[in-house]
């Protein structure tokens, strides 16, 4: 591909594109997805969603519970949301106690429309649960527009606990997705908004962080929290022993950066002597490229069936049992884990 | 195994475990061990070593000199430990100057029963020398149950300062296993108690903090310090430099998590092209399970000869070479780091 | 070799070393070198690239302008250093302008010597804009002999930004060699003095401390920064993603104890899926050895060749652009990187 031939490129792919061949649903059926997950705001309408249930798609498509934009003060237009979420709910949000109201009214209604999963974006994985006083004294400030200080970090940590609390009774699967610093390149950030790129991760650390949500609910048979990382150097030191120990806690597929054939092969080489197989999530591509989507399973398939190759070759495990590991780290897992086990 | 070949198999290890074939000593013939170092509390009589003693046994079964409870104020019981040391030592504790003493007259006994090693688990490497006065304040504040802010953290750093010092003179090695957040899961604790698998580890930063030790002990040769780590990050960043550089730093073998084959591996991969052979502790297992360790020294060889056969293969070291390491890896260097070397 | 063949070693080498066939000038010829940069303080006269642009030597041995003692306000001997720059720039420094001033003047004079790049060393890479009056008020201190506190932390990152400026404006690379916590040893550092092998890395975080350089010329396409890491958990973490995304920023070859077959496939696994063949500076071997250079560059092609030779193997690359990368990475990006193209 050059200069000369990106034109040409371009309407290849707009008229291939434009084809009944390459539409959504015929691509869903060509790809072979089972269920693709969407990822929403809290306060999402899920209009999209109604229709595709109505169209008998509900449960191959099916929304994902966002609340980032509500549990985070600073967000841009936050109090804009939280008015937003009074309307969408039909609670009236006056305080810390009726967010939480709404926030789970909302969580029942994302379950209603096919939901299995949570998903939250966090510089770090600080979890911590506060004094209720204290959550609705900051709750209030926030709603004065006169949040200030620690209080964001703090309501923060908290509401990780809280939506921990709530998931262990509607059953959502919780997932976070930990350490990348946003919009890095202010000048790509005032050109063009979030999301162009400029995203870089930082050192995260989990042990102490998620102490107090893992003691709180990681014992809990019902609850499972799903992590993804962006620091490598944690998948043995933190995360493996982590996901070892706690039945509540599964390790997320090699996340963005680590979506590569080497940085596959750097987290199973790290993670699967200490966790096993089963405390991890297995793999979902988190694209927001529809198309990529089979290449990139077909890379975590091929991956996996070459390290698990591996291991029998040298004689660590015989073939039946990694035939098993391969049907669990490609399929198996990732069905069980989002507890999508009922589907065909 | 399943949940209905549960009792048939646990009967049949009963009556294994109970034959005379897998007597303790006739496992100890049969799995060809050496020597055998077990870890004691610093106040703890040593009647069964006094016992191999007699029999006839004592210098294969060792103990090692362990005085966590007692280095570290904020022990649980540590003032029932300090008078314990008092009873047993001879030397009446009443300030830190009395506490050293017992300490260094607890390891003369420890090195007559046969004692080669000392051993001390902490958080953080961090060893500062405190000035006496100082040590001696924390002490007294300590005994009268008073000790509180950074007390027990300074404590510890300027004691692990003091063991290298007293290792210099006694010749026993320091060994340092650091870096697990013990108890980490309180439901665990609450019920069972500690050692239960709930220690996760964390993030260690060694080259500032080891600086004090190593520049007032690391330079002496007749001083040796075998450290252990959780943090695989600090193999090449940190680990390595600085064995490849002191003369009295060792590193002692892939530990807890990381001793099985890839973690193993990434240790070899990791420090012997900075550190070389000669400044590593080769393997013991740290084992609870004396079943284990023909195995797990089996791994290690394996490990060992697979990774130095990488190496002449692609013409790195030559064969004799490769074979002088293997002997040095699984078994020489154990033997030098440790001053074994005067056993059959 | 042995202590007995220790003095006919010796004298062996002395003589070769005396003989024409190994003088400099020959061996540059027989190694094939292109072009040497060597190291010199902002002070330096150059005289020795004066006498040898004399001889016609000028494009292949060239000066790299290192301003270290000067941007470090606690470094030995500042002030005379400061007074030594007044007299060979012409620039009489009586403040932070003048100082910036006479800086820029050596940069100029180091470019017309056949400087390509400049080259700094620090600890942590932090970089942070001062608004001027702080750096006049802080140098004003230090020429008094009165800075403290965090003046020197403060006005390094100032310098480093300030540096970065200077390099947009010259064209000069700018290269940045980090984590190095020199002098570890201090009965070493006393007896002996500097660079004696007691520097020990220490964890280094890049995402934050780059981001004020980056953000103000990562995005110019005519400034370089090159940057070299101790910390090899901030490959895949930090410095790929980042030179994957600013068009300004390039990783610098393995360096120092990762200047080694596993350190350099280390790299590669670590940073090039993410950041691609053509943001890495190639290799520069950064060696004091002169007798070194042609076996260092040597492991790094093979390791690089070996490295590619898998991509092909496994498919992810085919021959014609593993034999592109494989030229790139050997020559082709350390002639580009360094602006080094328009020689023969």
């Amino acid at each position: 591909m050059t200069g000369e031939s990106a034109q040409r490129v371009y309407e290849h792919l707009a008229e291939k594109l434009s084809s009944s061949e390459f539409a959504p649903r015929t691509l869903f059926e060509r790809f072979n997805v089972e269920v693709l997950c969407t990822t929403d705001a809290a306060t999402d309408t899920l209009e999209q969603h109604k229709k595709l249930r109505n169209e008998g798609w509900g449960e191959r498509v099916r929304p994902t519970f966002r609340p980032d934009a509500l549990v985070n003060l600073d967000a841009e237009g936050w109090r804009d949301g939280v008015k937003k979420l009074s309307e969408i709910s039909g609670v009236e949000v006056t305080g810390y106690l009726s967010f939480v109201e709404a926030l789970e009214e909302r969580r029942a209604f994302f379950k209603e429309m096919g939901a299995v999963a949570t998903d939250h974006a966090a510089l770090t994985p600080h979890a911590e649960r506060l004094p209720n006083t204290e959550a609705k004294a900051i709750f209030a400030r926030a709603l004065r527009g006169e949040a200030g200080g620690d209080d964001d970090a703090r309501f923060t940590a908290h509401m990780l606990v809280e939506l921990a609390r709530m998931s262990v009774e509607d059953g959502l699967v919780m997932q976070l997705h930990v350490g990348s610093l946003r919009n890095h390149n202010e000048t790509v950030f005032g050109r063009f908004g979030i999301d162009m790129g400029a995203d870089i991760p930082v050192a995260t650390e989990w042990t102490r962080n998620l102490g107090g949500l893992l003691n709180e609910y990681g014992n809990d048979p019902p609850f499972r929290l799903v992590v993804y990382t962006l620091d490598e150097s944690t998948y043995s030191r933190e995360l493996a022993p982590l996901a070892g120990h706690y039945p509540g806690l599964s390790l997320g597929a090699p996340w963005w950066f680590f979506d590569s054939p080497l940085g596959m092969r750097r987290y199973l080489d790290a993670v699967v002597e200490t966790a096993g197989v089963r405390n991890l999530a297995g793999f979902n591509d988190d694209t927001r490229a529809f198309a990529s989507i089979p290449a990139r399973h077909d890379v975590w398939r091929r991956v996996v069936s070459d390290w698990l190759a591996g291991l029998v070759t040298t004689g660590v495990v015989d073939d039946e049992d990694a035939r098993e590991m391969a049907w669990d780290l490609a399929y198996g897992q990732a069905k069980s884990t989002y507890r999508l086990g009922v589907l065909p």
